[in-house]
């Protein structure tokens, strides 16, 4: 039996006055840079039939969790006052302490899960924003996803005006510009800011009388509708949003399509679109990992996607094997349609650990290397001496794939014929999901081949930008980190923002 | 639409001065009521070889998490002085914050981790348990899974001895027992403590200078041994803990064993067979429900028992279908089985909310049935208008699965053929898992064709016992729960321990 | 030996699920009840020295301590920016875990000693209260000490105007109209404040750029201003603030004056008289009870008043005695001028427990008289047997008079001659001081003669209205509570704000 | 005006990222550290007629407080089992919370008032003390008030005996005898801990069925018994405190005596005489400062002392002054005694500031003079061109002095004679009083006059130690600290415990 270097006096020249258990579980903040992330859904609710908006807003940012799990928060407008509540945390434990559920459920509300990175997690950037007036009155609330490729020079121009900023997000400018021309009324005011702001947005808000919703000229994050009664509407960044409010779905939300309410009329709800140029260029990158594969987005079933990728994945570069395993969760749907075009057997074979903190940290090289069982453990039997192909979602750094086949050689594998069901990523995403830089993006640094190699795999193989193209039905997507062809200007390299 | 019951003022009649989150999550926990629930999972090492028994206790709890997520405990042992760290939460949370993780890497640890029934959630139950000295140092410290059927007896006679209990579980039994028998030494006290305790045990334990376990002469509950290297020993209730922490499984620990360190050989094992009756029974669930798949308990792999349990109740109860799912997650290898027995093809259809807190309350009858959806949500797309047929583990109280039909058929399936993977439970258990009484397991109460129609279902067939002694290659388990028939006396239904 | 009342069994009924320590002590609320309130105390700095104003200011503020010991606050204005930090509790206890002090040392401090009725013990109603503007920047900040006879109808004609109040006070209707009239300039703000405002008020205060502080038209509540080099001064409640900084007492703030800095010329201090009517009319009772004895109001000292005071009394009402005592800590410096006077010797007698804290309640009534001896027990050796003057400030309930009177009747007194130094109050201040309504007065309802027989008394005594004239050296004060001749409008009694 | 140290740049520099009210406060710390510092009040009440111990034990503690105000305890003895409640703070701050004190009110309860120097403020050694059985009960719990000068030396035979301590506190030595000679009986391990340690101790205690109190040879600590009726006893340090609980006064515990109950007869207190050798010899140090004035121990008034002490040095040191005023609180009654005894008049002159906290820190030597004021103000008029005579109780290091003395000169005195009232501190205390080492004593440095140059006054004088003796009316005292005779051997200097 080999030596290990698991040994206390190796440990602890590794720990530096950290907290501990930070320290020990590392790993995971490896893995999140190791995937595309997106940076969050939201969710918003108008009703005019007493319907309890805030509790409901619960259950659809619980729907939405997927999209970020490092903070929530839900503004709600009742009886003309508007209260935010956010803070760090899951949306089961956020408001569970909460006293007076009554002070809260109130006409409207609107919702955000965000996704952090770790260097602003601060309280000021999480989401729904507000501004507020003289007196301390919250007067605007929203909710905001996707990635604005003017932020910059745009909150440069404000400031010049006098607005003053509180947090470091590109979401903030959308406020402020509203606020700013809260004066042209509401409608006006959004007006406004889409005509000044350039990149990806779906948003959701609320002023003391009207709520809103609009999205950009692209499409390109998500916005669905659907309705609970004839006087009660949802709008959310996935339809299983709905689903979890008891909403039909309705339609998505058109790009460049302001949606609001009037407070004349209550209970109905009112659609502008901007007479701009723009068509719908969704991101392909949520069909293949962001959303649930029980959404339905575009009317295009996400699980139904994932199914026909690993089907054209096996056409496009068939293999003979003899078991097919999916990475969880996202490579399982792609590895039952593989094994249903190639009759290769398909096997649950790769276990995950469900109880995973947000921080997962070890100190010696050895010791991390031995984490990653911890977190994805093979069922032996089912793979040693087997012909297996692996199928993940994307190939992103690389080096959760290399793991991976260490974990698989371990098992005592025969031969591993790997397979991304999406093509490689070139291209860092303007647009709304935090990829690394070019630098560490390893398809774009290597061939198919030297990658090969480099994961020690007997076959890999990408699915081809046409393949996925042609499995979505149209090109009306944004392929851009596939492609490096954004669907807008992609704007410099954004610093202050994220 | 029709009008629903999400009102606000049908809500506030609801509530009764609970924090508002426990109350609108109720849910969840009518769930935990409706299935079996293991008690817990323990681990110990020993090392002579200055490894980091703290850290790699963690990870070993962290494997098996899936037996308790209420509290963890680790008891460490460092230079002839243990200290106890134990704390409601999972167990990457309790020792993220710990500053001084040298102080507790030390030759030995043992720890727990816990499922709590409601009523009890009290810190003195949280295990490992611990017994003093008079001047308040740690002596012996245990940890335990099963449940004793004479603890009531045993801990009424100690009292009249002067024995002072501090928790109402009939683990503390055990510690007094060895506590008050120590002067016959650790070996004399082990064997002294069996001879008294009848029932269900696995049990990790030290003293100042020495590490054991031990395991009832049934062997009901798991409990296996690794090595990292032969100074360093691992004791687990499941082989996916030895993984854990890179450990080499060696044996299973065997019925009526007791390991144990000596202070005078360090880095060496003994074993000692108390010379009474009794057989290998382990528990028959382990491998129908609690343990993960990736385990390996008497050399059995539990996925392939599930797999197989799917094969063989297609050949037990055949049936025309168009697709086969599971309910996750134990009911998707037996899908999976099914799939490749029947030719059916398998769909990963229902799709599980991870973010699930542990409580999960809902005020209105009507906001109940739809949370279900948030936790369990079916790509519709998959199964409308088709003939399916659902696998699910086993129908303890048949709610949950009666709400699982009606998700079905609202997503508009055809035809549902429900398949039990186990067969019917009609008895509780009294050997360390925490089942309903005899009144709320409903096939003790109805037959199957009349759950059948209770559920509303086209078919229903339960894995027939023979079948599963079948695939489990022999009738050395217990099936108490199916057949009433336990390996021990059962003793009475005891009230003040859990 | 006689039973008491202090038995558990007749405690436990009188708890109403209140916590214990609560309960335990509630007497000395009864006692702060029998007692005039000053309301708060407020100090403020500027310097254009780069003097510290933030350390100085919780001097001042510890300096004016016993003008509020519920909450204190600070502004601070630094590089353009307030900054406010209040909360409840002792200023050396609310600042003292402060991580970054650089952070606030800036040019301005200005800063609040609050005393709090119990009902509203609210942050919102903590000072210095702060007004922000849309981008949540505080742009003004104010502390007040005084009350307002015309804040109700002030805030309903500010209401119907469009401005929102935060809080319950009558002071935020100084701010608000300040915050309204700021287009005006400072100066011309303030002046619109006052053209409005009815009652007695001392206020500082300080803009993102200025400094200023302004008081009443009949200088009811006491304002200092004092200097500690020619750019820094400070302006105070009392002088002892300025002794606690530094500072050179310079003079007492006119009243209808306001000082206030100007952008352009830092460091010089400016003076704007309002050309209304109105004079000097400090409140007497700030000489008997509330300013600390080593304070110099009015270029009166406080000590001084106090031994006059006695010495006067001696003089209106001599009586044989054999010994003189004070009730503390206001009392004492009268009972040595009577002690002066008279040759009776004074002896410091009456002990007071300084470890009080803010509530002190117990159960039973007998348990309740003992409580009294916590706080002040007799040296009985000194008393035993003579005959004893007792010199207090005033009587206000007299509740703490009935019990003193008992505490010297169980020390064996032979006779009791009691002097208030204060006349009758028969009316309730309606000027910045909490007193009880009148029916609470008990000189408002009882002749002298009935209350000397009330508290069981040999003699008893007040200073007659003209003595207290006399010894203050002329009537430019105000003497409401004894004459009911206020110099402002009285207005009507005040429910929202107190 | 002078320029001053106050600026913000200098200040910087001196913190050490300490927060910062520490720092801006620290005076305090330095006055603590020049006066004598008691180290802690006891108290014990015993009864078997239903009185509520708990909460007059609270009472008691209370009127003890100013023999330490760092930590406070009860343990309390109700149905046979033992509770223990101790933690930082003051008496009515750490039992507020209580929510069930029918829980605690019991037969028994005993108490501490911790004055704790800043090393070891840890709760380990907070009092009472108590030992626990292998059941994790209590079963003794002591309070301490002394000093053992062999402590050092019998914690280490008992450690070589096996017994573990847990605290670093001599007084935990006292407990560990009892507990390790239990079963001579109670009285027969109060007899046997006697008979071992040496030095100063008042001890209150209890075990499960029996109360106890004793007290040293010398009866160097005080220690008085009343009672509140035929069955209800109390015990403490001091007489204030059997007021405060309603008691009568019955005696002093004598030098070497143990009282106790029996369990047989409840109600009953017993009395037993250690045969040693050994008398009465009180601290002086008692009388000079530490106990209240309204205490009465041994017979004699605290407050008759102080007045006498005040007088005699009048005829020891006679001089002509215009105004005579006293360091407060514990010079008061002397400055009035030398009034009396001169004619001159006495004058409550300096101001002092009750709101002081337990940390007062300044940055700059400049601050740190003018904190001075903070806490002591004087009343300029009153002294002002005059000749002073100031007396304070006795000089520990001479800073305070030093500091009292600049006050006086800056307020503008003619002359300054200052006045002792105990003798010259010529060597430290080894019997329970927190006095510094020689070194740091200014008497053991400098002679009389050589102080008078170095505090800069017109005349200095201590009170003799002949004429201390005669004011005491006997030698039956402890003079230890005036001429270096202790009672008992004093040991060597200890450095664990304190």
């Amino acid at each position: 039996m080999k030596s290990l270097d698991i040994h206390k006096s190796e440990y602890l020249k590794q720990f530096n006055n950290q907290p501990y258990g930070r320290n020990l579980f590392r790993t995971q903040e490896e893995e999140r840079l190791d995937a595309p992330n997106e940076e969050c859904g939201i969710f918003g609710m108008y009703s005019d039939n007493d319907v309890d908006t805030f509790s409901l807003s619960q259950f659809g940012l619980f729907a939405l969790q997927h999209r970020g799990q490092e903070a929530c928060g839900i503004s709600v407008l009742k009886d003309g006052r508007i209260t935010n509540m956010k803070d760090e945390g899951l949306v089961l434990d956020v408001y569970k302490e909460i006293q007076d559920p009554e002070a809260f459920m109130g006409n409207s509300a609107i919702g955000h899960t965000r996704y952090t990175t770790a260097g602003d997690k601060k309280k000021y950037n999480f989401q729904p924003f507000f501004a507020k007036n003289e007196y301390d009155q919250i007067i605007l609330s929203i909710a905001h996803n996707g990635n604005l490729t003017n932020a910059k020079e745009l909150k440069a121009e404000l400031e010049a005006e006098g607005v003053v900023f509180r947090a470091t997000s590109d979401s903030e400018v959308i406020l402020r510009l509203i606020q700013k021309n809260l004066d042209l009324g509401l409608r006006g005011a959004i007006k406004a800011t889409m005509e000044k702001i350039q990149g990806a947005y779906s948003v959701v808000g609320m002023t003391r009388n009207k709520f809103f919703a609009f999205r950009d000229f692209n499409g390109i994050r998500p916005l669905v509708l659907g309705a609970i009664d004839e006087k009660t509407y949802v709008v959310a960044s996935e339809s299983v949003a709905l689903d979890a409010v008891g909403a039909q779905y309705v339609r998505d939300i058109l790009p460049g399509e302001i949606i609001y309410t009037n407070e004349n009329e209550p209970g109905k709800l009112h659609s502008y679109m901007m007479n701009e140029k723009g068509k719908q260029r969704i991101c392909s990158f949520e069909y293949i990992y962001f959303a649930r594969p029980d959404s339905t987005l575009e009317n295009i079933n996400v699980y139904e996607i994932r199914e026909k990728s690993g089907e054209k994945i096996w056409h496009q570069a068939p293999v003979e094997a003899d078991v097919v395993i999916g990475v969880p969760d996202s490579g399982v749907p792609a590895a039952i349609g593989f094994s249903k075009a190639s009759g290769i057997p398909f096997r649950p074979v790769l276990i995950k650990n469900r109880y995973i903190g947000r921080s997962f940290i070890v100190p010696t090289q050895e010791m991390r290397e031995r984490v990653v069982n911890l977190k994805l453990n093979p069922i032996i039997s089912e793979i040693k001496d087997k012909r297996v192909v692996i199928i993940d979602d994307s190939i992103v750094r690389g080096t959760t794939s290399k793991r991976l086949v260490k974990i698989l050689k371990d098992a005592g594998v025969k031969e591993i014929h790997f397979r991304s069901v999406s093509p490689p990523i070139i291209a860092p995403c303007y647009l709304g999901i935090d990829t690394p830089s070019k630098d560490d993006l390893i398809s774009a640094n290597m061939s198919t081949e030297e990658l090969r190699k480099y994961l020690g795999v007997d076959s890999l193989e990408f699915l081809s930008t046409d393949n996925l193209k042609e499995i979505l039905g149209s090109s009306n997507h944004c392929f851009g980190c596939f492609t490096e062809q954004y669907p807008v200007e992609k704007g410099e390299e954004i610093e202050l923002f994220n």
